[in-house]
């Protein structure tokens, strides 16, 4: 893997865009977070006027061997079951892409061919980890803007295992219900992963092997897209607590990367909360959401577009002839 | 004024909705507030199937006397201009209506004809206060989903003012920096209302009366647009500060209207998490916004769309043959 990341931060760049924000017919700052977006997709796109043509949502599926453990709920089939949903228009994220305009790119990382089961030995190889990011990387030519979804029975498991590893939080603190297991399925599942982060003594500086041990086709392929987003200089809108999780990859692998992604929303995902704190995170909204999918990226994307065309299309104080502060 | 306005529970209706929402191919609950939004506006229409046709913002437009005791860093004259810069499309709100697809409706409630100065006198009549919330009330045929925004340089004083008498709490705590006082503006501001409060002796019981003497045309106008809405049972989303002054006002005289009303943000303006916290209300946004003209109903609107097009739209796991959980 080889890509070239820059940080995105420009000084004179960033004066011009608050110029022009406080030129607009408005009290200074009173957009709050849409004039942060604005500034950010700026800087990103090393742009005085920053602009949004093609919107696309990667939905990155994947299967989990550690579903044997009995992690979740329902089935691994439900996987592709859901795969089709996406296709035929039918789930959650495909209303939402119909209502925003936006492109839902479903990719297969290896429905119905699992990961190995993380409790008992490495989720995938190293080879297969890097394939994995490359994969997503190349996603990163799909739009000028993107979003990161995913689908997978059991990968709850599998982000909250990762953020043990790298933030050595205990699993009680970030295993949670995912699709509704009870306490005391949530109890088990942070067992499950405490054993395998014994078994496993992965190394938090070395990501592909923490991504390799815990695993995960779609985390990994997320990573990837946030990687290749930001080698592009291309905005990547996260979702929940999986996209987080390859969030987390990518900074271990490259923290400049950050630069590039918002995070849209904090889900009721309990590690949720965790893992946005652990990386240093705002999210714009909090929805009491947890589906997954890239149903929140979806609409911090929007938010993203009505930041831009704010900035783009408002008048100044001059050109409407509106009395500044006295 | 007259109206009828019924509170929105029907529990076999609710069940209904409820059974629905848990058939979609989604973990039961996990869009969160979305489903909340779906349930309540099909209470609100007394329907299964709730849907949105026309969205239209109204945006009542007035000027204040109170500005003479040098509240507002910007001149009155800035509200007539604003309103000019609506018409030509350059403002905020009209920038995210064209982003949303929703329909502006500027209402001039006098401009260039202000309240009296409510520091001395009562803002108007009492026969103005009823033709204000009456002209409101009118707007409320002008679309399936409303928002309610305003424009009025002056107007903060006012809405604080109306929640210093409403919930007791000292202007210090109401007052903030509007359109970007400093503090020894905002303390100035905190006078002023001390003094009218004092003045004007009013009585939280009658809602008009308070309403007269604190004024705002605008604000009178918002109140009727939710008494109207609530009427012919549509849903209103309400933006922040002063729309909330309106919703004060609407509660005060109609409790049961709040069943029909939507929060949509929570503002930086500094009285408005108190505001809110009176009015018992979760709001859906909290993006350090500060700028009113209705740029959070917007927000909060679009999402009340997507709320309804999820519900409507997404398959249930029966008709998508997705397994339910084990």
């Amino acid at each position: 893997m080889n890509w070239k990341i820059e940080p995105i931060a420009n000084a004179e760049l960033e004066r011009r865009i608050r110029a022009r924000l406080d030129s607009l017919t408005k009290p200074p700052g009173s957009l709050g977070r849409l004039e942060s977006l604005a500034l950010q997709l700026g800087l990103v796109q090393r742009s005085e006027m920053p602009s949004i043509g093609r919107k696309a949502i990667a939905i990155f599926c994947a299967d989990h061997g550690i579903v044997e453990e009995g992690v979740s709920p329902y089935p691994s089939a439900v996987t592709w079951q859901m795969v089709e949903n996406f296709r035929a228009g039918g789930a959650a994220i495909t209303v939402l892409c119909r209502h925003y305009g936006m492109e839902p790119i479903i990719v297969d990382m290896g429905v119905g061919q699992p990961t190995k089961n993380f409790a008992w030995e490495p989720a995938m190889t190293r080879a297969q980890a890097e394939n994995a990011i490359e994969t997503g990387m190349r996603r990163a030519d799909a739009a000028d803007l993107l979003g990161a979804g995913e689908m997978g029975i059991g990968n709850t498991t599998s982000a909250a295992a990762l953020l043990s590893v790298f933030s050595g939080l205990d699993p009680h603190e970030t295993a949670g219900r995912g699709t509704g297991l009870d306490e005391a399925g949530v109890a088990r599942k942070a067992d499950v992963i405490r054993r395998a982060i014994a078994l496993h003594k992965c190394n938090p500086s070395d990501p592909l092997d923490v991504l390799a041990a815990m695993g995960g086709f779609e985390i990994a392929a997320i990573a990837g897209l946030i990687l290749g987003a930001a080698e592009r200089r291309r905005m990547v809108v996260v979702d929940g607590f999986i996209s987080c999780a390859g969030a987390l990859i990518a900074r271990a692998i490259a923290p400049e990367s950050m630069d590039y992604v918002v995070f849209s929303h904090r889900s009721a995902e309990r590690g949720h909360r965790k893992m946005l704190e652990f990386l240093g995170a705002q999210p714009l909204l909090d929805l009491d959401m947890r589906l997954g999918e890239g149903t929140g990226a979806a609409i911090g994307m929007n938010l993203v577009e009505a930041a831009v065309k704010l900035y783009r299309e408002m008048a100044t104080f001059e050109s409407a002839g509106v009395s500044n502060r006295e």
